[in-house]
């Protein structure tokens, strides 16, 4: 497998992509591109000593966080994050990994690489941990407005994603709602329902949001506005609390002593609701692996995009929704799509 | 000051909301009318021995969680819930307090006590607890469909809250969205936010879903829909999140007994994000004091609820809210509401 990363993108750019990478091609039987300006990279490189299964691509152009991203993606034809997409475009890779500007990802994904045929809207995929093990939430924030189909193919790529990276023959899907009655929400959430429900999908219902973190639904149904909401609030609750436990436990001596004693459990604690452990996060949809990394993503979150990456290329991930589809559509063999 | 609390509402009906009541009255200084079915709320103050500035108004109705809101406050005219606030209505209570229907809840504020002039739509208004305070979440889940003007109108009253209830001056007032940039979000976010922006009110910007439990902003504007997403899943990952700390302090000998000694801390860490120790939750825009308790509210919470009717009560949330839309919109006197 051959996996392109866009080196420039993310916060820390070609020190934690380069690194990352690194981490990867020794630890998995990858080999690893690397897109951006050659010299800066070459830098990073020889910081190293033996490098092995890294090829260097280079690219004259960055697009910048504040790049409008449908411009920047038609006009630097020559940035590292073109390059990538194209690269996966042309099947010289087989997935492409990029910490940049998400809005430039998702253009990428759509301009370069294209939609698969039958999902009207390409959705953020991101599997969060919960007591019961992963679910999926999607969309987590490609599309801000949505129309009920759209959620409907975000429900069948879900699907499809529980059912090949985590074995879940038949996932709970649920619609993001304000209640589980079938009339109560939205005018989108309403029409979604009677789509979801018609859609022999095996739709289970609404979710309301305080199930979600106990992982009641395997997949999480939403638009990507809600979807936004849900994965940002998780983090700040999860930021703010576990800050705000500290500080009590600093409190007097007594609990400070408790606290050396307690603290292996609050490490397992913390490690077991971190969703960037669980690495990048697949933009589902487009006719290609396309991964998410985190903006602020460090050598490790960026070596775990690429293990993510080859999981998702390992269980045929893409062509598993293209032929999921197919089955919807033509329960009896017509391809229609 | 006179409360009226619907006596039949909520999960546990008049087993707590009368005990709450008396609660309430033994450490206030206010009377309260209970209405509902007499000889059930009888058999319930005959349990305690001194009852005083108790009041008990038969009806002969009860709404039903199952009731369609709007239909039911029509059709059932003698329903606990009707009675209480049509004594608002005729200036013979104060306050009106039910854990009941939500949605009815709703309904009787606007067609029975009605909307204040300028208002499009009145909204749930949450106070939450955060490490700098208390913020307010508005609308906490009345209007699932919403339109820029009421996002206005959410911001408007929300400033008036925490300017009377919490006495900050100019409060921070900030828009839910998916970035802090202006030009990020859905069509409902962008719109507001030009709106917001252009109103004189003190805008902020943006806020994301991750700002909102440091406590940031002290008025989070959002649709009601977004709103109750919002306040559930703080909820949720609260309970998640206590219920995997609790389990991994219990793993082993060691950290059974490190427990012990930060017990006090995390109680006072739980108390603190506990937002149903703040009691009940008004209804703004409504043209009289309206207060929703919890469905699941025990005698604590419903006395609460009462504690909170008074403190706006006493703070002339109502008035001030009409005084600051006039000013508003006639910063000059001229009153055209």
């Amino acid at each position: 497998m051959k996996v392109v990363i866009d080196a420039m993108g993310g916060d820390y750019g070609p020190e934690v992509t380069v690194k990352g990478a690194l981490d990867a091609v020794n630890s998995l039987d990858i080999e690893i591109v690397l897109t951006g300006v050659e010299t800066i990279i070459n830098e990073q490189l020889n910081k190293y000593n033996k490098v092995k299964g890294i090829e260097v691509v280079h690219c004259s152009e960055v697009i910048e966080n504040n790049d409008k991203p449908s411009v920047a993606l038609r006009k630097k034809k020559d940035s590292s994050m073109s390059v990538a997409f194209r690269m996966v475009k042309e099947g010289e890779a087989d997935a492409v990994i990029s910490a940049g500007n998400t809005g430039a990802l998702l253009a990428g994904g759509l301009f370069i690489i294209g939609r698969i045929k039958g999902i009207s809207r390409p959705a953020l995929a991101v599997p969060f941990p919960t007591p019961r093990g992963v679910s999926l939430l999607i969309d987590a924030g490609a599309n801000a407005d949505c129309k009920p189909q759209h959620l409907l193919d975000f429900a069948r790529m879900g699907k499809s994603y529980m059912q090949t990276m985590q074995n879940i023959e038949e996932p709970i899907i649920c619609l993001v709602n304000v209640g589980i009655e079938e009339e109560k929400g939205n005018e989108l959430s309403k029409e979604s329902y009677t789509l979801l429900k018609n859609a022999n999908i095996g739709f289970s219902g609404n979710i309301e949001a305080r199930d979600i973190p106990e992982g009641v639904a395997d997949v999480v149904v939403c638009d990507g506005f809600t979807g936004n909401i849900i994965l940002k609030l998780y983090e700040g609750v999860a930021q703010t609390f576990s800050s705000a436990l500290k500080k009590e436990l600093m409190r007097t001596a007594t609990s400070k002593f408790g606290a050396l004693l307690v603290k292996p459990g609050l490490k397992s604690f913390k490690k077991q609701f971190d969703y960037a452990e669980h690495g990048g996060v697949p933009f589902l949809g487009v006719n290609g692996l396309v991964i998410k990394a985190h903006g602020s993503s460090n050598a490790v979150a960026i070596s775990n995009a690429v293990k993510q990456a080859k999981r998702c290329h390992d269980n045929q991930l893409v062509d598993h929704i293209i032929k999921n589809l197919t089955f919807v559509e033509n329960p009896h063999g017509e391809v229609s799509l």
